[in-house]
C-alpha cells in the first residue's frame, strides 16, 4: 500500500485516540469496570444482545422467554446511570466512525456513482 | 465531531483519491466503460453475483440452474482482460481500505481488549 495511505492512516489513528469522543468512551468503561455491580449488567446485556444477534444471523428463531429475558435485562441496565452512560459514549463513538468511514470512502462512492449513471 | 478527525478524516480521503491503487481501479473502470462487450459482462456478472447475495441473506435457497448460469457468466468474465483487470483492482483497493479500517479502529481494539480481559 503507498507510503502516504499508511501516513495519513496512523495520522487519523493519532486524532481518534485523543478525540473527546474516545476519552470519554475510555472513562465511561473505566468507571463500570471499577463498579462490579455495573459491570456484571453490562456484561449480561452484552451477552443476551450477542447471543440474539448470532441466533439472529443463523436463521434460529427466539423463542417468547429469551425476548422477555432481554427486556427484563434490558430495563435493569437502564436504571444504571454508569452503564448508560457507556452505552450513550459507544453510541457517539460509534457515529463517529461512521462518519469517519463516510469522508474517506466518497472517492468510491464518486466513482461507483459514475459507473452506475 | 471534534475538529481534528474531520481534518485527519479529509487528509486520509485525499490521500485515497490521489492512491496508486485509486487511480488504478479508476483506470480500469474508464476502460470497462469505453467497451461494450467488457461493460455488459461486467455488469451481468454484477447483477448476478447481487441477486445471489440478496437470496442467501433473505435466507432464499439458490437453484443449481442459477448456480450454474452464475458459474457460465463467472467464466465468461474470465476471458475478459479488462474485466479482470478492473477486478483486480477492485480487490487490491478493497484490500487497502481494510487495512487502513484496522489501522483507524486500533485504539477501539485495544479498549475492549483491556475491557474483556
Ligand atoms: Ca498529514
Ligand atoms: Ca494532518
Amino acid at each position: 500500500m503507498a507510503t502516504n495511505l499508511y501516513d495519513q492512516a496512523y495520522e487519523l489513528e493519532k486524532a481518534l485516540r485523543t478525540s473527546e469522543e474516545f476519552l470519554n468512551l475510555k472513562k465511561m468503561y473505566e468507571e463500570v469496570e471499577n463498579d462490579e455491580t455495573a459491570k456484571s449488567m453490562f456484561d449480561a446485556f452484552r451477552n443476551v444482545q450477542m447471543e440474539l444477534q448470532q441466533k439472529q444471523m443463523s436463521g434460529q428463531n427466539i423463542t417468547e422467554d429469551e425476548v422477555m429475558n432481554a427486556q427484563a435485562i434490558a430495563n435493569q441496565v437502564q436504571a444504571n446511570q454508569k452503564v448508560t452512560q457507556l452505552m450513550q459514549a459507544e453510541q457517539r463513538m460509534s457515529e463517529a466512525i461512521g462518519e469517519l468511514n463516510k469522508i474517506i470512502v466518497k472517492p468510491l462512492d464518486e466513482l461507483y456513482g459514475m459507473m452506475n449513471k
